[in-house]
């Protein structure tokens, strides 16, 4: 998607550790008007698709599938990462590894929520080592339901992610494919 | 507002420790056509203010306050609560004890995204003792920006946030009013 595309050359910066800081629109400040045009984008991607609900993890996944799931007026399903008092006892989890924090972790929905035969979008803000999407994937799984897709903003097509979903056959839908970025020659995209 | 108030009479489960169960509809599985109309309310009660900025904190008021930057087409910026490779080394940071997870935290905004003189509205889902609102006002005051206000789903009135923030001067819109609650009564409202 041009627009988005146009947006990370402009205001995206790659720095060292194949990071890419998009924080000025994107996952720290949030141009919401901007990303409910993303979120216009990717619902007309799924058109004509039932989707009972939009699941995503906490916590900068939370703003696109907030968009998505009021476009679609279906719930959102947030994945938390820590078993707080606020969680049920009862709840699917997977195990998720953060490359962006360096640790192991594990991300759980309540089983009230996710139940069998629903169909889910899975919505996240990045798609690069795929750990998120397995992950969520997984809880889907478990709950006998059945993902429509993955939906992400920007995908690192460079890193394993969108392979590995490519290759289980799972629908993956990204608004911008960077095919490869560093520091000096900054970011390019699969068009 | 009656809307909110009946939904967390239907759905609301009051459990032991003071905890109130709103995850079928407001922080785990969000009915977000729903919120949008409290998102509705909560611009309506600042119409005509200048508000250059909604400010929330990581993960679960990030939904609402989506909804309410969407309505006033102003950016929404998200504290975060823990420093990762993606945020600016130069950030505002303030002390947050977490009573949901029991832990002394720290929550942190970019200092390139909040600036002096700008007008910030803070929204949270809760609010409660109030540390995630008092944080959030002293980004903004070592920022040297202004708070316009407050604003929440649900306010625990018989905690101390909300007195805190009143004798502060702290503007505070809370859309239902919790005067007391217990597993057996359940919820009653402040009219």
């Amino acid at each position: 998607m041009k627009l988005l595309e146009d947006r990370i050359r402009t205001e995206g910066k790659v720095a060292p550790g194949d990071v890419l800081r998009v924080d000025s629109f994107l996952n720290h400040q949030v141009d919401v008007v901007f990303l409910d045009r993303l979120a216009e984008e990717l619902c007309r991607r799924f058109e004509g698709e039932k989707i009972d609900k939009v699941l995503t993890v906490e916590a900068s996944g939370i703003t696109i599938a907030t968009l998505v799931a009021l476009r679609l007026r279906t719930p959102l399903l947030f994945a938390k990462k820590a078993k707080t008092s606020n969680i049920d006892d009862r709840y699917w989890q997977a195990d998720c590894f953060s490359y962006t924090h360096g640790i192991a972790g594990r991300i759980m929905v309540s089983k009230e929520y996710l139940r069998a035969g629903e169909r889910v979008l899975i919505v996240d803000d990045f798609l690069a080592n795929g750990e998120a999407a397995r992950a969520m994937l997984d809880l889907v799984s478990q709950a006998g339901a059945e993902a429509a897709g993955v939906c992400v903003m920007v995908e690192k097509s460079y890193q394993p992610g969108r392979k590995s979903l490519d290759d289980r056959g799972v629908r993956v839908e990204s608004l911008a494919r960077i095919a490869s970025m560093d520091p000096v020659d900054g970011v390019s995209f699969i068009s």
